[in-house]
């Protein structure tokens, strides 16, 4: 299966969440099994030789593909959520958004500064959450970071927020 | 690994998320590689003979063994959400919680009558939430439904709220 195969799974929705975006809804992907299962594989064969240890998910649709990739990599994964979801001590930061401030958290003992990391989520966009979650994954002391995207939307150039050294890859850009 | 070794990866947080409540946060067990990789086989093995062809997760920690799950099952993976946040037509069902009501949805394209359907949610405590969702998938038209947890907390008897027909199992009792 092509990517273009796999773009043709994706839905677009007009006007959602607010008027005058245009939504690139990915759960029929997930829904085909054949594109779920074609997709996982494409993320494995990109991570398979790269020595990741954990992957952290960005929630909620983030853990889909983020949680079934680290299990193939035999890594373990890590919930990054919202403020106040975790149960335990977190390391969270605060980032701007285009109305005011959001902020995310990671478990304090979710990540070592010797695991190699790979941050996923469905999509990229402005980029700002996932970007801020590079700058916290970095306070527990990991040096080796990359960040994964199922769609990248390129023309909002999210991918400059993150660091020089981090590998940013996407699998379908729209 | 035994189920015991598996329960030893869960953390238990007192209080949270208000006092009186012990929480069982199964974050640390998704974080250790063998443990999350261990989980899945399991899984795989309660279900691999069941005709399974779609998995539908309760967010948003359902999704984190649900869709590892449909992807090794050849399934598809459905996302059920909280009201407002899939953006596409969809179903919905409100359900009574202690105080006040709740509402769950899943999109209306994402099952067919003929589905063999396994809900997930990494824990059943009151069971009011998968409760709910087995109704709803119900209104697809779907006969063949299976119920999954990760940890089920016994005492509080959240299994008996599903229909007599449905298999509940879970891999951890509490």
């Amino acid at each position: 299966m092509s990517v273009e195969s796999l773009k043709s799974k994706l839905r677009t929705v007009p006007d959602f969440p607010i008027p005058g975006i245009l939504f690139w809804d990915v759960t029929t992907l997930f829904n085909d099994p054949e594109g779920l299962a074609e997709t996982l594989d494409i993320l494995y064969d990109m991570y398979k030789d790269k020595g990741i240890t954990k992957v952290v998910g960005i929630e909620s649709r983030g853990y889909v593909l983020g949680a079934a990739l680290a299990a193939r990599l035999g890594a373990g994964f890590v919930l990054a959520r919202k403020k106040g979801k975790l149960p335990a001590e977190t390391l969270s930061i605060e980032y701007s958004k285009e109305y005011g401030t959001d902020t995310v958290e990671i478990h304090s003992d979710a990540l070592k500064a010797d695991d190699v990391v790979l941050i996923h989520d469905d999509l990229i966009a402005t980029g700002g959450t996932a970007a801020a979650i590079e700058r916290l994954v970095r306070r527990f002391g990991v040096t080796k970071i990359s960040v994964n995207f199922l769609i990248e939307i390129e023309e909002l150039e999210g991918r400059k927020l993150f660091s020089p050294d981090v590998e940013v890859q996407s699998i379908i850009k729209v």
